[in-house]
């Protein structure tokens, strides 16, 4: 549980599940376990329509369906409650990289392997991808730690760009620009709902001709 | 005043002034123009922390200083004045393709050009650029009128990728893939801040190598 393990510390979780948002303590009760769930769902669907600069506990609660106090039981503030969010959300996206890592030494097929995976869990995660791009354009939304815990999670993709940087075959070029190309086709599958699979290997393909020397 | 045109239809306008924001008739009083444009930099600074879709006119009422009745003298709903205000940003950065498209008959060099064109109107209009991209967002919220009129302005970019997927030279893909490879080095000019003329000329390169067979 590589990813969890900041999550763990900062929650003080016994576990992460992914099919209960959040981490919680394995002895929590099954009432906050479903308030928590709660919580999670109305941020993620507040994102789709407000900015994170504008949202609220007052809204998150509303949205809920549950009162303000009750939000703060579990969270001290608006920051702490975005900042678990995001590292929740972070878990869910980059969970599996690092085999994705182990399993393609080729520089080439690791950065087609990674787009794939993120153009994958974009298709099923829509809502917490669109909250994952809020918080990176907002980044004073969520703590420091969150984005350490984030920078943690993606660590086998920072090594990518690392290795593309030092790699003659690639054109020379700051690391933001290749990390914009590399997000590209994630932007692309958000726009088309419904893309192929050849789709997508040509659009890798186009990617990888963008950032290597003819 | 080619762009200009179907704005000139929409708001009954003898002038289109770049400095005094909108058109308004050439006998409208100062007092009207002093409004209309606190209108709009009340709408443009709103959307850079709200959602296009949870924007009020009671909102931008507040920002602008002045009463929402007064908003509603000039524009009779919220997508009247979204429109009109998509129309004025769609002016502002189309404005000039035209001769670039005139000025280029060479695709790649076009292409180019049409990217450095954007780059800098991005980069002196970040605030519109940010409305423009939102209303994109979120088409809904502007007339289809705007949209079509939206068109019109950026006819040489439509004309540019309809010559792309016509030329064997470059990659067989579809329309909005060329599309969000072309406004790549919009978005990392909003990254990067103080993108250099020569750091530009790579990534443009590197935009044509992804569209074009090796």
């Amino acid at each position: 549980m590589i990813y969890g393990e900041r999550m763990h510390e900062g929650l003080e979780l016994k576990t992460i599940d992914r099919d209960r948002p959040f981490g919680y303590h394995c002895c929590m009760k099954n009432k906050d376990k479903n308030k928590l769930q709660m919580i999670l769902h109305a941020v993620l669907s507040l994102t789709s329509t407000n900015d994170l600069v504008n949202l609220s506990i007052s809204k998150i609660a509303a949205a809920a369906g549950i009162s303000k106090s009750t939000v703060y039981v579990y969270f001290k503030d608006k920051e702490e409650l975005l900042s678990k969010t995001y590292m929740y959300v972070k878990d869910l996206m980059d969970e599996g990289i690092a085999e994705v890592e182990a399993k393609h030494p080729d520089l080439d097929e690791r950065i087609g392997a990674f787009i794939r995976h993120f153009v994958q869990r974009y298709q099923r995660y829509p809502k917490e991808a669109k909250f994952m791009e809020a918080v990176q354009t907002n980044p004073s939304v969520v703590s420091e730690e969150a984005h350490q815990y984030a920078e943690t999670t993606a660590a086998p993709i920072y090594r990518a760009f690392e290795e593309i940087v030092g790699n003659p075959e690639f054109v020379q070029a700051p690391a933001y620009v290749y990390a914009t190309f590399f997000s590209l086709p994630m932007k692309m599958a958000e726009i088309n709902g419904t893309m192929t699979d050849s789709e997508l290997d040509s659009i890798i393909c186009m990617v990888l001709n963008a950032m290597k020397r003819r």
